[in-house]
């Protein structure tokens, strides 16, 4: 740790209750922290760029929403409960009135998922963050992309579509006269993570990520480590009716749907056996799930509406071809 | 993790050993690692951005080196084993040129000290890294900067000075005539972190911290944890034969060394009666270390010269005010 000093103790330091396990937080050249012994730990890094990953001029509140939220989802996709978050700010220049409203979003939603901030760095340079979250997850029961099994049932968390349209209207003005808009715009950067959809899912699925990239682009990084195929339904994918007045027809929301990136919901997959339970562990989690298709042996992969096969091209988000 | 798939397949993928506490690197949400169980975590952050920490045209194996080693220290500051790092790149496009050598670089010092890459982000935007080491320290025996005690005896590591003599050289090309310019800038890129002598110290310093920011800036955060004050011998610094023909005159040496940044040597208190000890154990770790002065009462603060006081302007270096 180390940095503009001042900086770090205004906006950083002693905002939040203190976690028993962390030991030792900012204030040192380390923090020093310890978890249960019980289980394990699960780690995920994300960067976020102004002018790549959010406008510059974006609402710093939401900025810090989207950040903390991305990197939780990495987490609930795991089943891991979240614990610690070491936080690099990188900017041109101590901005106050970007960092206050930042900070009080960032914490905000720390403190709604118990979280402590237990350290980071604050540099000079073009505006970016880069944060690590640490989460705990009992021995063996994390939720991990290779096991899913052909017959398993693909499944995804609540609606699929919305942050790609909000995408829109955030980077093309014009298309803020559309329907909803704002409303879209809001979702794209204020997500929820499936925290204890993911906790609840760690008995039941057989495999899980989180959806960043777009549903098809995610499904197929579950298909690649498990060695399977998959078909999927565009009639079965939950759309919000917001993105369905936005997008004004059927298949253009299916469209967004399926290449939505930065979504922040999961998609995973379940054993016939398990269906059942599914159900009724979802809705204590509050959250809705959704069958979307089924696994199927290897190198086969469909896209049908309602058994009539479709042939979309559905290029996955990657930041060094797609910007 | 998200990001550009080849990139971090092709060059930070299955690159090092396995460590068994390792049970998931690369390729799912998060990594999943497990810790032993008598152990505390040390984690640490730091952000290095082109142009701020290193220039653009900076050699890439240099700058692996530097991001690296920098984090390591201070780990080795709190006195602990390094085990992990997740890191996180941000580049403007892909770069096959300077990612071939960066990365031979970062995983040779890897291997060197045992840490393997558990997860990161490679993502679009200005040239910056992101990395989080985590280490592990025996529970209650990490190394903190407020147990410094009126009467304990101030130590460095190694020689100061080399690392400002050798960014001075890499930020005004008139200083490469001057003696052992080529030699002070590689010093500035390729310090070693102190992890042994860290380790060695954890039963016998009271506070210690690694110089990121000059001995004296950073003592004087041990200073104000510890609620201490502070003399300061300038007679006694350790410099380099390289540092005193370079900078032409013992005191203007010993302005490099109080205020020299990114050293990462070790700056330490150690009690009346564990000087003795003191030196047998770090002749161990094959560390050179040198008495520079011991602590005061609080509030009083004094830097002389054999006894002859002196009235140096000595500021910190700070990204945000310094450049």
């Amino acid at each position: 740790m180390s940095g503009e000093f001042n900086l770090i103790d205004k906006y950083f330091v002693n905002r939040q209750p203190q976690r028993k396990d962390v030991h030792l937080a900012a204030g040192d050249d380390c923090a020093l922290v310890k978890p249960p012994s019980n289980v394990e730990i699960a780690i995920s890094t994300d960067t976020l760029v102004a002018g790549t990953h959010f406008l510059p001029e974006a609402n710093p509140a939401w900025v810090a929403h989207k950040a903390l939220s991305s990197n939780i989802s990495d987490l609930a996709a795991m089943g891991a409960t979240p614990a610690w978050v070491s936080f690099a700010l990188t900017m041109p220049e101590v901005d106050e009135e970007w960092l206050a409203p930042f900070c009080d979003s960032f914490f905000e939603l720390a403190d709604y998922f118990g979280i402590q901030l237990i350290g980071g760095d604050t540099t000079k340079g073009p505006l970016s963050l880069t944060l690590t979250v640490q989460g705990f997850v009992p021995e063996g029961k994390a939720l991990r992309r290779d096991g899913a099994k052909v017959g398993d049932w693909i499944y995804v968390t609540g609606n699929l579509g919305d942050s790609k349209a909000g995408l829109e209207v955030l980077l093309d003005t014009e298309n803020r006269v559309r329907p909803n808009a704002e409303e879209l715009e809001k979702r794209h950067y204020l997500s929820t993570p499936r925290v204890l959809a993911g906790r609840a899912l760690c008995d039941l699925a057989s495999s899980a990520i989180d959806i960043s990239d777009g549903v098809i682009a995610d499904l197929k990084h579950i298909l690649k480590r498990s060695e399977v195929g998959a078909s999927i339904d565009v009639s079965l994918l939950p759309l919000s009716v917001e993105l369905l007045e936005y997008a004004t027809s059927i298949d253009k929301a299916q469209h967004y749907a399926l290449t939505s990136g930065e979504e922040y919901e999961l998609c995973f997959t379940v054993p016939e056996e398990n269906k059942g339970s599914l159900e009724s562990a979802l809705a204590h989690a509050g959250t809705k799930v959704t069958c979307i298709g089924q696994i199927r042996p290897v190198d086969y992969f469909e896209i049908h509406d309602n058994n009539k096969p479709l042939n979309w091209d559905l290029s996955g988000y990657d930041h060094f071809k797609a910007k």
